[in-house]
């Protein structure tokens, strides 16, 4: 039988400041960053706070000039994809939150609400690309794309169930469930349409979009560290889920993911040129490795241990904290932890 | 009879994109930016993300050789006043949090995001303050004192009651409570403590602690904006509760608040030299006065429309994008608006 989790109250005073468990523990509510159960979450909430960002400071200049000059599939593709991404990135804000409001560790609900913010920016973002570069009925048509397009939506078919299941019946299985997709959204979902606006950028096409994505790349890449932290913990706090039912529930979801995404990126990205369809069909099994590594899992693709998609790390990996950004157009100021910056695990 | 929110799920893409209501209408919880119910809502969350700061860049290195040459007196209403202001701000990232879970507009659902990571680095400051200049049994102590600091507990309570009954019970009518309260908290329960930051600081001292927080100052009151905002128009599209009996429990709330801070005031600046008690529950008062205008109702204590404690005006007056901040320790990147920074309103 599972039990529902209790919704935590905001105050309980009679209880004690360091949290009994992450989730259906006990907790005063009040915020001790020196007593934590988990020490270890501050500096993960240091290290993703300090990749803070905005959109509106990048330079959009040359692309509203560039936009009209794209071939018409490249401008397809953009809106779609920008669809996708804005589809995707919309229900994360909201998940980091639903999982901060069942956790009872005061940590992991600051910790949340700094994804949560940042996720929210991810979603601005795609509104200030879009009213940049087109009109205002095709910025409602992209957005629309996750409610009327079908391959989308069949693409976003699982995720949808679970995160609404957890949010209809929040259980630890449920939030164990969530996590996994949000390690999946966050390393994996949105890397074909990522790879998509930095093959534009090697071909010196709109610039300004790309340097928004490779920050919100940054971003995702943080995030997917953070939560699979958590997946852990909280799978070794609660060891009953820790059986083959529940971990084979696990790696069939990145084999229909790894799926999925393929699928995805042939339908749009056949008629972009550059980008080779095996080659990300490699990059996106090697992103599975990836993220099965980091929630503790094994590798299920043993040919993709390497990234087979080289020219990709050029665009996420130079960030450190003196430097100005690949595409210099605007200095970094709030990271400052260089040996931090996640891009070696691009 | 009063009906239980609906608890919205993640993503509905059957759902149109611009949400029919704050709380219980219906979205897909994709979030355009240029199609909101609400197109407003998108000024008030840029200006309070530009608002950005974290607790780091303060340089602490003064407080930390200044603490042990503060009068006795002077560092035990230090960290009360720290012990209060954490029990105070650590609900905020998880009311902000509990009000987006149920807002059924993404447009809210993503300024409270931003509102809750804002609030978690005040937590962070509390406990960074506190470590520089501290023991860790001290750290401790102090934020012990919400659960155990009778005082302290009273004071808190209607505040624990209200937060708490929204969490277990979520209804439109308790949920505009809770904004009423962290209206109350955003722009008056804090501001006691606050003064007693800005007068060491007009001595010269801890003039770390006091530029910390008058971020947080800064940041509360566009906070308490926004939240007063949310009420107005909640309270627009539910207008049965735009009645007597409600707006009169208003009233009584603000009442008691006043009456509240102003015992506790007394209770913590009573041996603090340079900060006159009668002077403190004016400006107590007029803080009231401003809150309630914003909430769209009347002032209720008519001999303080004006600040009566004009020296802390100083403390918060002079941000705008170009100079650094009064105390001159750091430049303030992120707040581009100066017509917009909510100082007008001290």
């Amino acid at each position: 039988m599972t039990e529902i989790l209790k919704r935590a109250k905001i105050l309980e005073p009679s209880n004690p400041n360091k949290s009994t468990a992450l989730f259906g523990g006990e907790a005063s509510g009040i915020l001790n960053w020196n007593d934590l159960a988990y020490p270890h979450f501050y500096t993960l909430r240091q290290r993703i706070r300090s990749l803070f960002w905005t959109a509106n400071e990048v330079d959009m200049t040359q692309d509203v000039k560039q936009f009209p000059t794209l071939l018409k599939s490249e401008q397809e593709a953009f809106l779609k994809i920008i669809g996708l991404l804005a589809t995707l990135d919309a229900p994360q804000t909201v998940a980091a939150m639903k999982i901060a409001d069942f956790s009872t560790d005061p940590s992991v609900k600051s910790l949340m609400a700094t994804i949560a913010d940042q996720e929210s920016e991810h979603n601005h973002s795609y509104s200030y690309v879009l009213s940049s570069v087109t009109t205002l009925d095709k910025q409602m048509s992209s957005f629309e794309m996750g409610r009327v397009d079908e391959v989308l939506k069949q693409r976003n078919e699982r995720i949808v169930d679970v995160y609404n299941e957890f949010a209809l019946n929040p259980t630890i299985e449920n939030v164990l469930k969530v996590m996994v997709y949000t390690a999946l959204l966050e390393g994996l979902f949105f890397y074909s349409g990522f790879a998509f606006f930095y093959n534009l950028a090697r071909n010196n096409k709109m610039v300004g979009t790309s340097t928004m994505i490779s920050y919100i790349n940054r971003d995702e890449l943080e995030h997917g560290k953070a939560i699979s932290d958590l997946f852990r913990a909280t799978l070794g706090e609660n060891s009953k889920y820790n059986n083959d039912k529940f971990i084979n529930w696990v790696y069939d979801q990145f084999r229909h993911s790894v799926e999925q995404e393929t699928v995805w990126s042939r339908y749009v990205l056949a008629d972009v040129d550059g980008i080779n369809l095996r080659e990300m069909e490699g990059y996106v099994k090697y992103r599975a490795n990836k993220m099965l590594r980091l929630l503790g899992l094994s590798e299920i693709y043993p040919d993709y241990t390497d990234n087979p998609m080289k020219w990709i790390r050029a665009y996420v990996d130079n960030f450190d904290d003196t430097k100005t950004d690949f595409f210099e157009q605007t200095s970094r100021q709030y990271v400052k932890t260089s040996d931090a910056n996640g891009f070696d695990d691009l």
